[in-house]
């Protein structure tokens, strides 16, 4: 049977002080007051029922993703100690399932971006699926047609299409956030796509890779599989590496007899990666400002105000550009570019003002 | 005997959100935890004992004014219905110690501003009350010392010495708020001084000159300080002006037989009229950055922070000479140059998210 689990860890400080150690950026109601884990949530279940939908998180924000996604049963939400990298997030699940249900066949999909449109999504994602249970040599990855000469993301290098699907096709190689020029002949090119860090697979084939690529790992997720009391014990011993390294670049150059295939993705996606993201996605008054929250603008342009205090009002008048965020405990005050620093600025303020304020 | 009377009064919207219709800026603690009212009070204590110290308020903030200067009794807290200008702020208290102490000298002093220093401006009153003492046709303004041509002050036209006195001297006119080719040839004539809006005289002389100039006042303060009880019925009624339209011009033309004297007052002043002065006298850290309460700066010049909100923490990066100030019901973010304009900013808040803001 179809599984989807969805990974929202992370601690998000480049959405200090809306994000915090507590409650990641999945976690927080930006959009329309709903989380992007909540939107991750009602993109699974267009694919499989609620009760094969499972989260893996970080342990500490298990009670948050409960009660953001209360239609999640408990023993579906699968709490991390502590951050062993995305391998782990996927060997780990993979186990669990494998031991539930030997036929399982996962989507292995991420929260931290907002995604349109999602008829499209699901479509590719039932391809992927097709993908997967067609051949268990076949590990899905899915590919974002890119729109930009992009220098953050991973690039998948297309080969050759496989037969009887609509977008599948072998991957070549990996190739991890490319120079400009390179990133500009990989537009140019059209063989490369954007590598969206979802996967679907036979839970039984990644299991197989393990053992292959990480044979420590895998005996370390098989035994929580099997007793879920250890996992205090032995998961921080597990291996800290990515899926990347730890399995699919090994794959696609012929580590094992598996094969990586990329299925499209044609979606346009928007990485919530800070306040300028974050700006571009919610809606602006006439001015260009957007405003989340109390907030009272006069002679003010292209602003970002999110205040989530009510009975609190944020006032600007006579700037533009500016990102003010307002919460109980922190106010952020920066300029839409000076929020690519927040990350520095929150080590800052720990150090300053208090470990508790991030 | 010597009174001081201290005007308190006024909303003070240009340093909101500190300052509120319920907290006026004298009452704010902007200064090291002292309240401009808190210093104006330490200068009187300078020339009376407390108990000869009277403050004259808007009602709505008597509380505060008590629990700021606990060393006031409370009748010697006068607190107006409602604003009715200055003149009003004079003649009241005036016929109030006038029916205590026939004798009473006031001094009738503003709280608006820092003085410094405050050997030179005790010397100052001193010599005022000398000559309000002298003869009981003077009524003494002070004057200060012009240091700019300002055009947002009002000037005195000094006349011949009064003998006997170190700086005391007949005023032959008052002007308002000259342009500022008037104003330069003043400054460079060192004829003109600043009027500084604090006057010396017996009651009985400022009673006579009401009793001449604006009988129905006079009439009316005097029922005021005979029957207390009145007060919310008779103050509404009081004729609106300003004490320099209501005595003073009349008198330095002549209108009734009393004299304008003016004493030097030889001090810096810094009129608390906005935050832009505000940043001025605070001081800044090495980057520039005034940072009262709990703020962390990181890439930031030249700016001033104000947080009244303990286990809040206020954080800026990337920006320089803006004006972030946090209370715990509303933020104001602008530019030093921008807070000119918090007053309208504040119309638009109490219209737009509540007058309880405001």
């Amino acid at each position: 049977m179809r599984y989807v689990v969805i990974m929202a860890g992370g601690s998000g400080t480049r959405l200090w002080p809306l994000s915090r150690k507590g409650t990641p950026k999945q976690l927080l109601k930006l959009i329309g007051g709903r989380s992007l884990l909540r939107l991750a949530f009602e993109r699974a279940r267009r694919l499989v029922p609620d009760d094969r939908i499972l989260v893996v998180t970080g342990a500490p924000y298990l009670d948050e993703v409960a009660a953001d996604l209360p239609e999640v049963a408990p023993g579906n939400l699968l709490g991390e100690p502590e951050g062993r990298d995305s391998l782990n997030a996927v060997a780990w699940p993979a186990a669990v399932l494998a031991h539930r249900d030997p036929d399982a066949v996962i989507a292995q999909l991420t929260a931290d971006q907002l995604i349109e449109p999602l008829d499209a999504f699901v479509e590719a994602l039932e391809e992927a699926f097709d993908v997967a249970e067609a051949d268990p040599r076949n590990l899905v990855t899915l590919g974002v047609l890119p729109t930009s000469p992009h220098t953050g993301y991973g690039y998948l290098h297309r080969g050759p299409a496989l037969p009887g699907f609509p977008t599948a096709c072998r991957v070549l190689e990996f190739r991890e956030k490319p120079d400009a020029a390179t990133a500009a002949a990989y537009l140019a090119s059209g063989d490369y796509w954007w590598n969206a860090g979802m996967f679907v697979w036979r839970a039984t084939t990644v299991l197989d890779q393990l053992a292959a690529l990480e044979p420590d790992t895998h005996a370390k997720v098989s035994e929580l599989a099997a007793h879920p009391d250890r996992l205090n014990e032995v998961f921080p011993t597990l291996r800290k590496t990515s899926v990347d390294f730890g399995i699919m670049e090994p794959v696609s150059q012929g580590a094992t007899d598996a094969r990586v295939v990329a299925v499209a993705l044609p979606i346009q996606w928007r990485d919530m990666g800070g306040f300028a993201s974050l700006a571009e996605v919610l809606a602006a008054d006439p001015a260009g400002n957007v405003v989340d929250g109390d907030g009272v603008l006069m002679d003010a342009e292209g602003n970002l105000v999110i205040n989530t205090v009510p009975g609190h009002v944020v006032s600007l008048t006579g700037v533009s550009d500016m990102v003010v965020v307002h919460t109980p405990d922190a106010t952020l005050v920066t300029t839409l570019e000076g929020a690519e620093n927040v990350k520095a600025l929150v080590a800052q303020v720990a150090s300053q003002a208090g470990a508790r304020y991030v």
